[in-house]
């Protein structure tokens, strides 16, 4: 048992508590990560909003994590102490049925004790004061150490700095790879963007990669567009400065819509918009934003049978173990501009403040350092 | 001018008039056709029911003909008087932004026109006692003489029966391109076809073509289980046998999902329980059928995040001058039992029992010879 800085959400609604938690050791087929640096995503403020149904308070958050392994559990024999990873919330054991499918990255080995914040075996290795604290999306990274399943690491380049590349295990590769691995978007493409948050600007990163030759970015807040266009979006338009819903105009000023639309936002509205503006016969969205509890996703089926495809993208498709390695590199490489995304970076003590700047708008990222 | 016999809806919801109407020659671009047989299909049935909203009275309905061409306009030269071919609803020109895209079937070269119930040139070759009366599909199967442009008929071999190759023209292509074409169903996959009329029974000759191992039939008329199982069908269900939804008994029956669902109805209830019945992370649904106006399917996102795909077919993907004439080469040699389909034949003075039958679900298909 170790001691660990940690921030723990009590309960729905309630500001993160900066406190010292008790972390057991890990067990066989885990590791003990101290964690270097975390972002902080969108999907850590739903959950702590209390708005996520299937939130389980207490837990320690976050999900966007870099870290060097400190200890490993009996019979781990990929990673070792040292190592530097970046801890995944979609592992990858590489022998169940979807991993072995090669379709998906969905891998399902840990999903209903992960769902129920607990680690494999059923239990948690968090506690404060002997009450149980749960894991949160099998990873946990608000916390100085954590502790992970073998097949949820996925060990990367120690040159990396884990400050930065910790981005690469949610919203930037979550982009990337739904343009690379589930859109499969060809050179020449035109593609449209519907939100420039993290996840919206990763997909304009991964649309140039592509070699789109049009990419327009569409957002109601046009203090995104300079960013946006910085990376490589050639138009954006603000869907308030037209009349016509979004999809029309888009249509319109290409000529029957485009080969490929993103939605990254989780509106279900928009969702449809995206769908709806692509080309007949060959145009495919796909909807990488997380919907509110219950929502549905509504069009008429001509849209569908007129030869549009409707897809979704859950971490872009990206098997962690096989493939984070490689986006590592890319950063390394200077093709994916990783410090355009983090606009703040503070101390675990200020982590509030992290989530304060979201609501308003005013960050794309905030990093946390231990 | 000559003279044909033809069936004229005059308005909807009356029965088809069986008259002698006059025919005006090819023009440029055009040929004349002398239809020896054609089929009679659901969607001939939902434009004379008036339930269509884009259709338009009166017309010569009917779109799945084989033919001969009597004779030819200024400038056609792919075709000439002798050949046998099988009118295109959804002609080929080779030349549009769609046709030279190579993503899709969907030639808009003629589309405007085509709606309105005209040729290209904006007139009708239809009348009688100098009243116009409208195409229909661009191919007006319903009269012994058709005028259609040269880029929406396919030339077959010469020695297939046109009397039965005639289905090839709608809904027996439509299922088997949808499998083959359209969702690209791989051996070894397992497939649930929801609806077993006409497209549905095509479907599964499509997916035992395709190699799948399991293909389940879905329909709340048991009756239509022995033709099903006959073609290949491996199990047949009726919902209405099962408390529980059909995705639900479909996801349990085959550990998680089918890899390939169709819609073959045009009910948007069933195209949802199509999607819901695919597997995770790789599952994907065909919407085949035609849902009424106005009608829109819904489900929920994370449907399609968790790695569902949702497409749509018309004419099953197929290239009709490109891809028809293969078609008949596999009816020629053996490996699509059009006879199956065929359950009456009549001659055009009793078109209007094809109907009846029809509605009463005791026919799939009703050839009128001319």
């Amino acid at each position: 048992m170790i001691r660990a800085r940690a921030a723990v959400a009590w309960a729905p609604g309630e500001p993160l508590d900066v406190t010292e938690i008790d972390v057991a050791p890990p067990q066989p087929g885990e590791v003990l990560l101290k964690v270097v640096a975390t972002g902080v995503c969108h999907t850590d403020a739903y959950t702590l909003s209390g708005a996520d149904p299937e939130g389980l308070f207490p837990a320690v958050l976050g999900h966007e994590g870099g870290a060097v392994v400190v200890e490993v559990g009996e019979g781990v024999s990929s990673v070792a102490a040292g190592d530097h990873v970046i801890p995944l919330y979609t592992p990858e054991c590489g022998s169940c049925r979807f991993c072995r499918s090669g379709k998906t990255n969905l891998c399902q080995a840990i999903r209903s004790t992960q769902g129920r914040g607990l680690m494999p075996d059923g239990t948690s290795r968090f506690s404060k004061n002997g009450r149980m604290i749960h894991h949160y999306m099998g990873t946990s990274t608000f916390s100085e150490y954590t502790v992970l399943p073998e097949i949820a690491v996925a060990r990367i380049n120690p040159e990396a700095p884990l400050e930065k590349v910790c981005l690469l295990g949610c919203g930037v590769t979550t982009g990337i790879g739904a343009v690379r691995n589930t859109a499969k978007v060809e050179p020449g493409s035109s593609v449209a963007v519907f939100g420039l948050g993290g996840i919206g600007l990763a997909v304009i990163i991964g649309a140039v990669q592509a070699g789109a030759e049009r990419i327009i970015g569409i957002d109601i807040n046009p203090a995104k567009f300079a960013i946006a266009e910085q990376l490589g979006a050639t138009e954006c338009i603000n869907p308030q400065d037209h009349n016509a819903p979004i999809q029309e105009v888009l249509i319109e000023r290409t000529d029957g819509g485009v080969d490929y639309s993103f939605e990254c936002i989780g509106n279900v509205e928009v969702m449809r918009a995206a769908l709806e503006s692509c080309h007949k016969g060959w145009g495919e969205s796909t909807i990488i934003g997380v919907a509110g509890a219950g929502q549905e996703i509504s069009t008429r089926p001509f849209q569908l049978v007129t030869g549009r495809v409707w897809r979704g993208s859950a971490f872009g498709g990206v098997r962690g173990r096989s493939e984070l390695p490689g986006f590592v590199e890319s950063f390394q490489n200077g093709e994916i501009p990783l410090d355009t995304f983090i606009t703040h970076t503070m101390g675990l003590e200020a982590i509030n403040n992290a989530f304060a700047l979201m609501h308003k708008g005013e960050s794309i990222r905030s990093v946390v350092h231990f």
